[in-house]
């Protein structure tokens, strides 16, 4: 099948409606950060950067898909799928300080730019003997975890503050706070994984699912529905497509991170090779690769300096062991799982329309 | 006048109600925890013990009293109340990240706990070669972020299920919010003044401001307030009794930071000096000190190996340039300003009694 660069409409059209929304808000917060005691308005500028760099705006827009599916109108869901790209802000900002990456969607993550000469706050240029002290690396990562909760908060005010009546707002706002202990969960699992002498496949799928399967399509979608007051029904089939897509995701995600092109993912490759990421392509060659070829990529997994080269050999492994080939399979069919979902009389044939061709573009994507 | 251990009664009370509450909610999520893909049961238990070891449940009991004031029943602002003490444990493990404080009511912070062997997951005892990594400094630091973020999620999980007409929880919610904003950006400043090269006095105390003394007493009092559906007038006097005394507060805190005896404080005098933190303190003392005791005082500030002797001298500079003194009587007049805001008519006498006894032991605490 081919891969696409091509977003299906209604991502599109979300994120033409949202990205001036967002840079005014992002704009508003840089303008106050100069009124500060301390003068904030470089860290401000780099945190407005990083979220309107790109990034597929597919939560918000499943958000008001999500709303349209229960009969709502776009305007009572449009705050909180803005929040909800907050939302996913934050959790890549403390993502990225996690993982240590030092590129996201193209540019610097938070707690490099921070790291950089003046990266946080200004010289005082009528001080001749001023000099602004560079942030360690420990204040550079301590102010990005805070950058990144700011992110949160507002996204927190976006999703309260949606024009619906207070019972509706209040049964979408407490979704989104157990989708908040729920999505941080699965990142702890995940920084700790590590320290656990093995992981079972299951395992390794269930803390990706909690990670991001979940908070990427059944929370945005839930969340809408519950805005527009949407049937059990509605909601049900929401649900049903949501949660095979969430996995598929994922899998999309990890065969991106190994065999995508960097200058379509805006990350590097093989990324999450050097992590030692658990993704399901090495746990499936794990098992099925041949001896000597499981222990070339034990080797080499989890390496941090490992060289293209080095890269090249493991994505041999993932090839030949058949992990590749499963991978892309196994999305496929959770996509035409996730498909079958939208055949339920209760969700509308346009917005199934546009959900049939969100899933496709989730598996098939090439960034 | 008298240092004091005993709190008073609204706070003994909410302690013995809480407690209970809130270790039956920690104990249900240890015993979750040996179920999850990656066994944190020790994880989960250092954070259990970390919120029920102390703390003196100020901000849970003033949210009581501000439903109170307001009119409402207890139990319409006691999730809320609990929800606030999580909130207060969130800020608190990501502060001591932040700072890089090892002890925290007298025991060891959650980045410390996570650092020891088996401090995150235990050992599979059936796997005969199975040794658990010990978290690297990285690991731990990222999981103490996480659970931290956890006690956030369950604090809006229970401010959300505040039993009260949605209108009133929803109000409340977006005050939490807005607040959450307000002390992450404070927090944020807080980490960004050392790289400023010089901050102004007001510049620091807007900064303490925002950290600290607008969460403590205005947010709680204000909550609970909402929560009751009180009067703007209740809301006003509230709010006239909260401004000044979380000023207070926070320079009694300065105060126990550095006087202050740390087997009853449970942290190690002099580490705002280690630090080199801008209180109030040191403000005052850097401007009215001697040249020859500025001097010393500077020389000192920030340095993390300062002995007992070292953090004696510049204690000397404190007291010398008068600043201990100033802040003393400083705190005590902020906290008379807090008092006549209680004369208000709007303010139910019983309510007022007690507030009183707070904003006292909130200046004259021994802990």
């Amino acid at each position: 099948m081919t891969r696409t660069s091509v977003a299906p409409t209604s991502l599109l059209e979300f994120a033409r409606e949202s990205d001036p929304v967002l840079r005014a808000l992002l704009e508003e917060k840089v303008s106050a950060a100069a009124k500060l005691p301390v003068d904030l308005t470089p860290a401000f500028g780099a945190l407005r950067d990083y979220v309107l760099r790109g990034g597929k705006r597919l939560r918000g827009a499943l958000c008001l898909l999500g709303c349209a599916a229960g009969g709502g109108a776009r305007h009572e869901a449009f705050t909180a799928a803005i929040g909800l790209e907050l939302f996913h802000a934050y959790l890549l900002v403390h993502d990225d300080f996690m993982d240590r990456d030092e590129e996201r969607r193209g540019g610097p993550t938070l707690h490099v730019s921070f790291a950089r000469p003046e990266g946080v706050t200004r010289a005082a240029k009528t001080v001749s003997d001023v000099s602004v002290a560079t942030a360690s690396a420990h204040a550079a990562g301590s102010l990005a975890i805070l950058f990144g909760s700011l992110c949160q908060a507002w996204a927190l005010e976006q999703i309260l503050a949606a024009p619906v009546a207070p019972p509706r707002a209040l049964a979408a706002s407490r979704l989104v706070a157990r989708a908040l202990a729920e999505v941080t969960l699965g990142q702890a699992l995940d920084v700790a994984a590590p320290l656990a002498h093995s992981l079972a496949r299951d395992a390794a799928l269930r803390i990706e699912e909690l990670k991001t399967g979940s908070y990427t399509f059944a929370l945005p979608l839930e969340l809408g529905a519950l805005l527009a007051g949407a049937s059990d029904a509605t909601r049900g089939a929401l649900a049903n497509y949501a949660l095979p897509l969430g996995k598929a995701f994922q899998i999309a995600d990890d065969l991106l991170g190994t065999f995508g092109a960097p200058e379509q993912t805006g990350k590097s490759a093989g990324n999450d090779l050097r992590e030692g990421k658990r993704t399901l392509l090495v746990l499936h060659a794990l098992e099925f690769a041949t001896p000597a070829d499981r222990a070339l990529l034990l080797s080499g997994l989890g390496k941090h300096d490992l060289d293209e080269a080095g890269i090249e050999a493991l994505r041999g492994v993932l090839r030949r062991s058949g992990a590749e080939e499963f991978a892309r399979a196994e999305s496929e069919r959770l996509c035409a799982q996730a498909e079958a979902a939208l055949e339920s009389k209760s969700i509308p044939t346009a917005v199934g329309a546009e959900l049939r061709a969100i899933a496709r573009y989730s598996v098939r994507r090439a960034s």
